[in-house]
């Protein structure tokens, strides 16, 4: 794997994935007349639709991880620095694009309150998923992960109590917003450590569940 | 097959799948504003797209039943208590979980009416074509089965007067809530009754129509 | 291919596809609070999923016409008579299946007026793709039909100003209903004929376009 | 490959693609009770199914461009002048098309004032990730090439200001109508601007990303 190419698809996936997130937001929250179930309906397209993208184009250049656990739990371990501000840098970038493309300020300041126990095991599920289909899914069935991975974030806006952030790197970069999608800054530690728990369980069930050696088929 | 790990594979498969109906309807209904097709367009996205995640996941491990109907009328007959177990305990977990996240009480007890002639047989219609779907399928296109299960429930959703449980664990689980997708207690004998009036007839009609050697091509 | 199971087919996947089609538009209708859009979306979504079911587990028995103006122009055309029997059959059956479960009048009269020159190019069109979709499909890429035609038909319940019937068969069970789906018995020969018209266009321009020898790829 | 067919391919492609955009606009407008939101959910369930139909069955054709910045910069050259006098044609004859079904004058004159730096960010972003999903995409997944485009767009119709017209033929035939999907003729030239800019570095971009040759894989 060439490592500049690797780190620069990094940086250009979690660009436009967090633009993506954060930027539907906005447009689904403007245009919505107030009603959040059917804000949350754009949000949930567009956030599924670009993971599968972004997965399928650059999965073969850097694992496509755009997320801190992922690196940390399941990547390349050596390179965990460079990927992880990549994934931070590029996602900051991806918000003030947004900010900029609706004409809003470029840095804002969170101020959606998302803390308490219900949100914390909302994240811990979105999380332990998350990994456990990443995880199970390389196994099984790899050409499906990009479908795979989409669809489990897409039952996560829905299902879980904190609309899964499930990514450290998205939960700082979300709190430079003050939008549908933003959190208060200092909600994101709760977020943060609950992502880390709900990984570090995935991968240990995971890989007991599906162990690397194929198991016999039926 | 590794019993133990079936096993786990339909509990944490039913806990996420049970998780995700009754969570979203959850979700879905305090964003709607009142608007319950709104509403059911989130509960259907993360159904159907849950199902697609599980199914592929977990179908090499277990058959990925969730459903006691699919483990009695298909499965192997051998395992069907501990499935059953797994799936009625899995589910009910799933739904403590989703109280736990949406700081509700963490056992209620469903109200919503859901009997007579016409839901009765809307269940029967949507089990008949779950258990259809997935004899048939398996014939036809088994790489294409979680996708054909996940979208028979997104269509059932939206046709069936009962909204397709097409499950008599999830019947019971969803009788532990008071939201979007309960029901009530007393409603779901006549539920499971036609859930399994509709798969023994499907399974009959299915071994007819695609019968287990492969018909000969057009 | 099995006549009497190639009928069975075509007759059970009516049913199901005009029950979904009438059914899904009962439901959004009631839930939906006078907003057709959203009515429409959850017609749309259960529509284009059952499509998507029923061809990929009956394309391999029948041909998963379900339409007479499939069978005419491109099916066996010997077997013409049973299979359009089976389809009207199936259909009609199908809408009173619905009525039932929403506890409606077995038999309804439709009331929408659905007439005039827009509409007719609209069925011209719907029908037109539907065709095109089906023998250019078949030819560049077979196992993606049952997507194909699934999402020809979403696309063309909302860009078409007839929302797309293209089938003459379900053109005459949805005059049955007095519903959202429903149409003026009066007003079925008008779109019938533009159906016929775009059917037999579209064969035309596809057999040219996309000829059954393969062309030279790039 | 056949020029007469290839040049039909980007005439009937564009006209159909265009269509579908402009006429569910129509569509989703007049049903959505003034709730923009809800209109573009229609919006993009639309546009998105009828992209993959559309390059899935015209791509082995003419490579199913429909859109100048796509021919220029990565078509053919020696056929640019057919190509794009097709998708021009194709486009405003698909604008009549939809005007004549739902009853409108055939020829309007946009009146929505899409202009600003904000939204030329989002004509460079939607342009650029286009281009870049089919560089990378067709070197990558090339079977993908269809649903990875249709996905692009279904995220950019969400996340960037300007709603992803991302193509200068279609935003010429845009300003031929007055419905959700219109621009003020005055606003095209900056639009196309910022799409050619977006659309050429994007190919530089992605050369460099995951050049011709294969990469190494991990």
């Amino acid at each position: 794997m060439n490592d500049a190419r690797a780190v620069a698809a990094e940086f250009i996936g979690s660009l436009i994935l967090f633009a993506t997130v954060v930027g539907s937001g906005v447009m689904a929250q403007r245009l919505a007349g107030g009603n959040d179930a059917v804000a949350l309906i754009g949000n949930t397209a567009a956030t599924g639709a670009v993971l599968f993208v972004l997965i399928t184009l650059l999965g073969p250049i850097s694992g496509a991880h755009f997320n801190p656990a992922v690196t940390l739990l399941l990547g390349a371990r050596k390179r965990w620095l460079p990927f992880i501000a990549a994934q931070l840098l590029g996602g900051i970038i991806g918000v003030l694009i947004v900010h900029a493309m609706f004409d809003m300020p470029l840095i804002e300041h969170g101020t959606k309150i998302r803390t308490g126990i219900g949100q914390w095991i909302g994240e811990f599920v979105a999380t332990f998923g998350l990994l456990f289909t990443i995880v199970v899914g390389s196994r099984q069935r790899p050409d499906a992960v990009p479908a795979l991975v989409a669809l489990w974030i897409v039952a996560g806006y829905w299902f879980t109590s904190s609309t899964s952030f499930a990514n450290p790197a998205i939960t700082i970069a979300r709190a430079l917003t003050d939008s549908f999608a933003g959190i208060r800054p200092v909600d994101t530690p709760g977020f943060i450590l609950a992502q880390f728990a709900g990984a570090w369980v995935a991968v240990r069930f995971a890989n007991w569940l599906a162990p690397p050696t194929p198991i016999p088929s039926r």
